[in-house]
């Protein structure tokens, strides 16, 4: 169960309205990385969460904390919209000075939200729950949650910089401290988990069980001309959990057969010409040729 | 450019069909971690890479290998798919056990793709765009990456389990094994930026320029009753850059102000009251009582 | 901000797992009227109000609880998941027994979330914010609010039928109970908005402001064969606001022109006749005709 | 079956053309609250209305109606884009006034509609089925309706601002005025069905059928601290079908448990550790000191 | 403006309910190439058609009948499921016989629409206005309508074998006889614009416009291995139009240039290492190589 | 399995940059029509092909080719993003020139991609499954092919005009002359399957299987008042397969009853009254009276 207070977590104050500016700031609100899909991807991790109480909990306190950016990022969005009003944009029409500062506008704050955030992006795509994981497995989910607040801080960077209003920067530089520690917080964990169960997710599932396939876990096949990518980690040393050695495929020739499917019922109105029997005989040949495993 | 050679990286070969596995299938081809995603998200990252050859080299090597991963599982489905008819499905209704092996089916499989892959998700969600990330950052970027082969790997992983057919288990193992190697690949790359630029994304904003917010990028903010989540490391010790030490907050006070947002113009249509001068006196001053910064 | 406590609001209990219905009581989590709606619908709208304190109190009250239905939701499904695993599925196909209890799963319950809760519907389509409105305007938001609530105890009490097990259902009559009061609660706030300013959406665009198209807003255009909708309080007697009085229309003439759009620009390329001179004069006077007003 | 007449219902007239205002045209025509969400919901409502021949005509009639008001919009929006043509936006990058008239506009009315309506909203994003609801339940979807005509009055007002082309006002009163009386005929449909059901939805779950959970239908639960929201009508006095007398819950406590999840099979590969005998033993004294019920 | 006549276009019986039919069925009534798709399709490239009155009365005749094609569906459907209810679902879980029955429904049908069609495909997935395109060009709309009735017939083919029902196979065959029609229709249309302005769309674009990209246009790039396209009449002969003749490339060469991205500005935060002069004149060096134009 | 040269197709050279042509150019890159979609189309069609080597190998081609047009809008857009920085956004709010030139930009484009190609549209819509068809009948798919080659060449010449810069329009002439010769392609591809199967999708339902509804699948209803569509090839002479006669309709009467839906049980809580037996006699005579056929 949760309960509210009424103060913000960091004060949110705005020098003057920038209706274009509360569009961009829509995308760290409602967008593929804001804060309404860390707030929801830390929730339902932690709703979902079975046992291992100390992760859970941290879930809970982090996952809490977002409903709070949402709050503060609403609030910071209404106060760039402050004064806009629908017959600014009759004017801007005939004002290029108007059109500079309100051309840019969504126009979904005047007609839709009156004035409010919207739980929708930059672009006024709404926000969806494919933006976020929780996937039951901690090590997967909280690498997702690492990534989340990487491109997270990133866009908050960006958008530091699309405005000089000191107010504004303000609450964005609480929103980088935050995400920083973010970062350490998921390295952390992630971490600790790494180091109990090994590197690769799913621990449970391990290299023996991939048994004949097991080689190509350490193959970098280069497809793309070009050798620069040679030179990489990925190309050459040992596996970073010490099970295989990396090998560099220069020119990789493929292991599988050129797929021969069957000509389907006739219900399914497919318009294709039936096959003959020696045509047939010719696939079942050229597949064998093909079989290489 | 591309060119596409007619055998399959990998052999595709499916013991017997299975239309209800399909459908579970789809969700590897066409869901959030699918081969869709990994696919346009190496050759979107690898398109819109500037300077750094080899990171760019490196995802056009592992985007194009994608590519013939959807393939594959296209070949897959299809084999699953095999010999089902629209008329098994008037006989399902009638026979529990005709029910039992094609009641799960994806109705689409035989209604829109007649028997093919689709690009879409164990639900017949379409594959849209927003599962992926280009942001320009090569670490934000890469550790979507590791994010996402873990999280792929993690359903084959769960797939496995849900046949038994020793065919399909073959092919999803050659898919296990190259998820394995695609998170060492990303960790390596992780690891050579993360010693290059730090750890933070991004490196570029640093923690000076957070300014007064800069201490907050060390507090864990406990929110969530229960003390359970102070025994991690990310609530004690040193950051991971050494660039401070990192506080437990057991019952944290809000920061901020109560937000007070003005009453709108007129033609907005709001129906809220107007606030008498009075009012508004008593606003500033709670406002005032609250600004702690 | 917020904080989070331990206990759920009301105890969830299960008396047996049955993935089947987890399947659906997606629905009313992260269904177009779940409990995810109703929670960022009143929150948006607490965060987003301006002026009236009192009912932006009131918001934050009832948003608040609703996170923990999210909450509470998320366990019940965890709860009638629990024991399901990826091999009963390759039992299912063989067994028509397990196939009636399996065979209705949501396959991602498998192998997405892990036994935990999606943000999705009952067929998996993932909850998205054009579920939710924040208008700006209390009484329009209001009215949204108890459709909101009554679509969704409608929903819970279809719900409830669809099992026997009685710790579900106990689960299922506590949020009967919420969601009639909710109902009761959005009543006495548009029954007192509706008192104080008026019974139409916005109040503040009056009758007169309508002009010319004023008589318009009392007329039942009758444009779909058969009378028996002339029976109806709407078809007779004066508006509810006491402005004028309803007029039956039986068989409605249009009171509008043809259409008759000009030929576009040569480089939109579409492939258009231009037309002569005289057929434009030919248009002109049939545009005449048929201007009625 | 239906029957197109070629007259539109209201002349649709423009004085000049406006590209950007067609654009926040779209809202009305494509958005949540548009005319295809009306038209699409109360056509939906009339199909599927099963008996009560009364409320099916009267659907009817409505959903017929609104066809012809998204024949109005198409109309408005294509004389607002008249003459509009691809070089004039190669044009507005050099010239600011040609960008304050053009800057704004959908660059989709170019592309994709050559100058016609698009089934979007302002900002693009297409119509969907989610933004209409046709349950089965005549109150609860008359609700709905009522809503939704308040919804769309309220964004026509403000769009009516927007612009000081008479024309286009005219047609905007028009719509105004439809809408009011919309709003008269669900308000009048609503009395009716509460008179005879009651006012909660469904009526058929009667209140005692909630059993022990009956008592929290009349319970305000103050969970945002501050205490304004209890000056309401839904915190005290009785319930407006008289079967109880509201509660405010200052403080309420949660009535529920801490979940406690059981850990999954391992085929789960949820990396989560197996808990010890001990651990649940404690594990289930605390879930038994927090059953409250 | 439309008017509406309670009587369907055909007769729609079912003889026996068959709930997970009428889930199939809702893909030809709200999926990609269902009755909503050409219904909401022809109307809009009606309404939005400008001059070519001929067109435009067509487009509105059969647009106004898909309306009505909408509402048999809905009743085709409603019918399918009369008679189920959620208790049913609790049996299914105990009977297998029923299961078989039940297992496949679309658990919206009970709990979202109560018994009535939805405005969604078989899986669910709500309609969208992307399915649609009116794009100002005849020629380019009416094969895209031959297209969608091509695709749409074949559904109801295929759905047809999906029942023995004799009355729903009636209501297809309607369906089908209906399709058949529009397929004619959109040919016939074809062939008289192709007459008038050529093939290829848009007409108004002409080859010579195309420069020095000309030749391009008869080039048949054969980029998977392989050869048995070229034995198509697209790879040899003259073009259709006789302006040009076809060319088999069988290992083409790019034409194009490696492409060589500068690096941004700082305030991207990209972490890309600055190029040092040394690499940007190697750079330009092998661009001026590659440039082939 | 594909391969991957480092040259792009064709050479893509930008002569200055241009943020707000970026944007529209999004539209034929991430659009409905635009080169992923194209590129998705062709590769599961060719990935789906049962037999028929012929056609699968020409689709390979194709698809192939189309990877490379995605690699080359991706070019085409970074370098019209090439420059732009997030500073400038606040310049253009004080600056109208400035606003001319980055007004219009799409704000995803600094903030999420970091100046590289988006999967989206010109509006930000992300790019999804839905937008491409592959149905295992090779005619109807040719069809959409060769409909969705329409759109793409007619949006490209649309571009084509909204910007004067030589490069950028060299570029386009490149993807005008390709969707020229696609055009050609699946027009060579139609008439092949037409002469051998028939010009109606599927042909493998026949005329004779429609039994009693055959004769409808030959007339022009005319539901639309005016009498101008009377004049087109549809509506005289004789079917282009030679199997019927073409019929107009002019005022043509349903064939069909008026429905009359069965009251649902009671848990479905649908508030209907239940109709008295009096009632349902007068029903079914009712319906008796209307059946026509």
């Amino acid at each position: 169960m949760f309960r509210h207070q009424k103060e913000l977590q960091f004060e949110v104050k705005v020098d003057r309205p920038d209706p274009k500016l509360a569009r961009a700031v829509q995308e760290v609100l409602g967008g593929q990385f804001g804060e309404m899909t860390v707030m929801m991807q830390y929730l339902f991790q932690g709703f979902n969460c079975r046992g291992e109480e100390k992760y859970k909990d941290m879930l809970m306190d982090i996952g809490t904390e977002e409903i709070g950016h949402v709050e503060m990022l609403c609030s910071l969005i209404s106060q760039l919209l402050d004064g806009a009003s629908p017959d600014d944009q009759a004017e801007a029409a005939k004002d290029p000075a108007t059109a500079a500062i309100l051309g840019g506008m969504n126009p979904q704050h005047l007609l839709v939200s009156g004035l409010g955030g919207l739980p929708s992006n930059a672009n006024g795509i709404p926000w969806n729950g494919s933006y976020i994981v929780a996937s039951g497995n901690l090590l997967a989910d909280m690498r997702s949650n690492l990534h989340a607040e990487s491109q997270g801080r990133l866009q908050v960077a960006r958008l530091y910089h699309m405005t000089t209003d000191e107010g504004v920067r303000a609450t964005f530089r609480k929103m980088l401290a935050r995400d920083r520690y973010h970062q350490y917080q998921w390295m952390a964990a992630i971490e600790e988990l790494e180091t109990k169960n090994g590197v690769v997710v799913p621990a449970t599932f391990a290299p023996e069980d991939e048994m004949e396939a097991q080689p190509h876990a350490y193959e970098f096949w280069d497809l793309s001309e070009g050798t620069a990518s040679k030179e990489g980690r990925w190309a050459q040393g040992e596996a970073q959990d010490g099970t295989g050695e990396f090998v560099h495929l220069e020119n990789p020739a493929p292991q599988g057969n050129i797929p021969n499917m069957k000509v389907p019922a006739h219900k399914l109105h497919h318009d294709l010409a039936e096959k003959t029997g020696m045509q047939n005989v010719k696939d079942t040949v050229k597949r064998m040729l093909h079989d290489k495993e």
